[in-house]
């Protein structure tokens, strides 16, 4: 069995109006030191042991639906787990 | 200057549609060895060095604005980013 993480970001050239929008609240809030904020999105996948390869696999489960590569970037990390 | 990063997770108790459904298709693409998938949210923040705690900031940005304690749970890092 593995846990997958996978943490999901947009592009830095990519407009992010969500964290925009979370930035702007917590100015009015007081928070002024804040100076940007991003969002993105952080997975958590269980794995059973299967023939093929993890690497493999999650690079495809991230290309084909997980995330949209035109704008978004991703990197995972695999934990054995019990 | 600080980097932060928030992970922001449902807690284990409460339902996760979105990764449910998430699931079904990894399962509909031929990837049977996913059990479980959970989507989060992660954040990262930009703040200036400020008089206060960034702990402290911290802390209160996730619990009043970013994160929904009833059922969420979140955890943090710092960074020194230049």
């Amino acid at each position: 069995m593995k846990k997958v993480k996978v943490y999901v970001t947009l592009r830095e050239s990519v407009l992010d109006p969500q964290g925009s929008a979370v930035m702007g609240s917590l100015h009015n809030m007081g928070y002024d030191e804040v100076q940007d904020v991003r969002i993105g999105k952080f997975l958590e996948l269980q794995l059973a042991d299967a023939e093929r390869d993890v690497d493999t696999a999650v690079k495809e489960m991230c290309e084909k639906l997980l995330t949209n590569t035109v704008i978004e970037d991703y990197r995972y990390e695999v934990e054995e787990a019990n």
